[in-house]
């Protein structure tokens, strides 16, 4: 998606040759208009594909996702990374390890909201070693439900999570893919959605 | 506002005397149509304000936030239970305890996204204690702005949030407010924005 690219250059910082930084506009700071735009982009790539649920995980996943389910016009659930009191029911859970928090969290969504009728759209932020796409997709089969395709906003190729989704036969969505980082810039991959531009 | 007021009734589940789950539409799954009515609510009761930035905490705060910052045109940030590798510049942070998760985070939002020339309104899902809320406004404080007002998705007014902001000066914009819960049913108080009905 070229207009995501244009502002991860524009506002992106480079941190080292791993991290990216983009809390300007999407991880803490948020641009509902480009966010707003990539919800849409989402909705186009996967309109033909009878989506019901569109699912992603708390905090930077809930923006794009919610204009993706407003534009495929269906419930958004975000899965919670810890528990609290008026979760009392039936839940799906797993492990999820985050390399940027360095921290193991049980990730879950109440059973209720995922039944073996749906065809779910996964959204996130980030795509890099694949563990919170992994565990949503795991969440989601627990429930008897479908994966139609994950939706990445900004996926690093250089990590090892698209080919680990890939070669468990799932469809992925990147709408910036960064093949690496030199000299502090960003070189991008072809995006997967680079059809629609 | 009467929308939010009927999904309540008619969604909401009433735990013991203090509880109403709302995760069918507001804190776990989400419905984008109620939470895009409840944006542009806040939009319009703050339209003549001059907000500048839209300011919400984690997690469930953020879909309504978003929507009322696309209402007005105006960025939207949210505050971070937790510290991750990329924040590494100056840091607004304070404490809040919350009642529902028994547990003390601390808060942080990063220095740059508010200035002292800002205009905030705080959004949040809940407001029952109101830990939440003061500390929002303790940071937005420490970063020399003002807060216009507090718009608050569901209002507990048998707890001490409410009267806790208003000692304080603050304007409380709660959209449903609930008197107390009685053989399971919710009682409402006026709705702060029922003007706008």
């Amino acid at each position: 998606m070229k207009l995501l690219e244009k502002r991860i250059v524009l506002d992106g910082q480079v941190l080292g040759d791993q991290v990216l930084k983009v809390d300007s506009f999407l991880t803490h700071q948020v641009d509902y208009e480009l966010m707003k735009a990539i919800g849409q982009r989402f909705a186009q790539v996967y309109k033909d594909q009878d989506i019901t649920k569109v699912v992603t995980i708390e905090a930077s996943g809930i923006a794009p996702a919610l204009y993706a389910a407003e534009a495929l016009g269906v419930p958004m659930v975000f899965a919670k990374k810890s528990k609290n009191i008026t979760m009392n029911e039936e839940l799906l859970t797993t492990e999820v390890f985050s390399f940027t928090k360095q921290v193991t969290s049980t990730v879950s969504i109440s059973r209720k909201f995922i039944s073996s009728e749906d065809n779910v759209l996964i959204i996130d932020d980030f795509l890099a070693n694949g563990q919170a796409a992994l565990g949503l997709e795991e969440l989601i089969k627990q429930a008897g439900a479908q994966v139609a395709g994950i939706g990445i906003v900004i996926e690093k190729s250089f990590q090892t999570g698209r080919q680990l989704l890939i070669d468990k036969g799932l469809t992925v969505t990147s709408l910036a893919r960064i093949e690496k980082f030199e000299s502090g810039k960003v070189v991008f991959a072809p995006a997967d959605d680079a059809v629609w531009d």
